[in-house]
């Protein structure tokens, strides 16, 4: 019995088809500088070597977790590729980098080029919306890897900053503000204990309206994670950059116990404010349904703040009306640097 | 009973353990131009800008494919990630970049921060052989997404060439010859249906030993996918680039008849002499195991060609030569360029 490649769960076909659509998402992302079309070796991205004294190249790798797991609960493809693009743009916004181009991973184990291009339409809009080209990836279909009808995506950014304006915490001392500004929701992570949380210990299905949400499981789950870099901007295009902005911590897994040290200085530490802001319904019932522990909360979740500022005190209300003007009037204070050896402290748990 | 994150299949501690054993392993690969350690959020590399009259950065996105099933099956994880590193670096040598820096993505279902070491191990000892610098990377932990002691990488390589040393393929014209630089194995692609035919159809095991194969079977497949900058990069460094190298095809998945074509211009075609070269003993292994078709094997397989070199028919045999002396004996004229529409004829089919 001859053997063929399509019969071992590869459809060679398949992956044609879905490269054909990717195209044209990708095309509608491309900014003046890219030299390449979609379908060559490498994405070609012309750096404009002008506009640098010293020009730094910021990367990133991230993934979207099983948050993808609701995206198959419910279908919808469309979103996580946005959570994935805006997730990598944070994470280069807090050295002070503006993205460039973007590339993605797509595996699964049998390819339907609808659900792929439904999964790339997602980035390629989020893309568009920060001007950062999708120039290039890889769609993997891998026989034996994914369960049927799931995949998983990661994502590849690379953006510059000028060497001067790199924002890398250094200069933060015990004194300066801490500044939240909110998430959207979950963003991209604890979405494996979150599911317990919903599916198993409250009992709830994707479409279950929860009125404390004023939507459905599926949907507060989902929303997508935001990029901080449409309000940010202004503020590093004034060249706050290295001045203002002493530091940015993304708040991603490990939530602000584990993320917010990693931009602390020797000598330095954080006291967080657990009263400063109210918590969003969505990590209350968390919390409550599952029962989870206050700290475990704040190692898991981002509690409602996705990014957090660090400046001098003095430069805290501008920053806050700053972050009001270019469209982000939810900033507040949420604590302060105080010395210590990189970690944090929280005060007024509820 | 109150719930926390490790009860739901994530272990925080775990992927720490994993940080702090990448992070060494990382170090050894830095370069000049790395700014950042890994751990912050995003990878900082200095461009040296003055290197360079029109920086055009190139990138690719990779994976491994179902060659990580052998990686199971053998227990053997140090040698994908070279895998992972060479096929982005060949990615973006066609193009005549230079690597800069590399990230990776590991996902897996239970992190074993032992298994991830090694993965990684080969990651940073391949970037370190290409002078390229591991300067970040993703390692998720998803629960229900993989099965026990599997997991998927993923890679992401940016490079460097100067606008004027680009190669692109444009000045390809029919008449020029096309040489093959021979393949070290599979290299990434195929092992869908090449497991199937070992282990099914020809019922071996991986430590089966082939005499054929001079090794067994599970070595045979895991053979690493070579990189071709060692012997390339000097025909690159003499200038060599946009002129006598006039382009370069990564034979990847989809074979010498999808990947030649990429690299051909409107009214171009190619023309492959079958016999020109000894197909290794591999391939005539699951082409007799699977009685796969010719054409088919072509498709799926590299069948003992990893890379081709377009190029005027009167630089050919110096092309040869100067690949000679950098180390690869085994160049050899494979084709030609024809009038066509950018795809690819056989002929000598054995």
């Amino acid at each position: 019995m001859p053997m063929d490649y399509r019969q071992s769960g590869v459809d060679i076909d398949a992956g044609n088809d879905t490269v054909r659509r990717i195209k044209s998402l990708a095309r509608g992302t491309f900014t003046p500088g890219v030299l390449s079309e979609i379908g060559s070796f490498g994405g070609l991205f012309k750096l404009d070597r002008d506009r640098y004294q010293e020009p730094v190249l910021v990367s990133s790798a991230d993934g979207v977790g099983t948050k993808l797991k609701v995206a198959f609960m419910t279908g919808r493809h469309d979103t996580v590729g946005a959570d994935l693009v805006n997730h990598c743009v944070n994470d280069i916004l807090v050295q002070g980098a503006e993205p460039l181009f973007f590339l993605d991973y797509l595996a699964t184990g049998r390819l339907s080029p609808a659900v792929a291009e439904q999964v790339i339409a997602g980035v390629a809009r989020a893309c568009r919306e920060n001007g950062c080209a999708l120039i290039g990836g890889e769609t993997a279909e891998m026989p034996g890897f994914y369960a049927d009808g799931e995949y998983d995506i990661a994502g590849f950014i690379v953006g510059v900053v000028d060497r001067p304006k790199l924002i890398d915490g250094h200069a933060i001392v015990p004194g300066d503000a801490l500044i939240g500004l909110p998430s959207s929701g979950l963003h991209t992570n604890g979405y494996s204990l979150a599911r317990r949380v919903c599916f198993d210990a409250a009992g709830w299905q994707p479409d279950t309206t929860v009125p404390e949400l004023g939507t459905t499981v599926g949907e507060a789950l989902l929303a997508t994670h935001r990029s901080y870099l449409p309000v940010v901007r202004p503020l590093l295009a004034r060249g706050d950059g290295a001045g203002v902005l002493k530091g940015l911590a993304h708040i991603t897994g490990g939530g602000i116990t584990e993320n917010l040290p990693r931009i602390l200085p020797d000598g330095c530490a954080a006291e967080i404010d657990r009263g400063a802001w109210s918590v969003p319904a969505l990590f209350r019932l968390l919390q409550q349904h599952g029962g989870i522990a206050t700290d475990e909360m704040f190692r898991a979740f981002n509690m409602g703040i996705g990014m957090i500022v660090a400046c001098a005190t003095r430069d805290a209300d501008r920053v806050i009306a700053d972050l009001a003007r270019a469209g982000e009037p939810g900033a507040t204070r949420i604590g302060r640097v105080i010395s210590g050896n990189r970690d944090v402290t929280y005060i007024n748990t509820p």
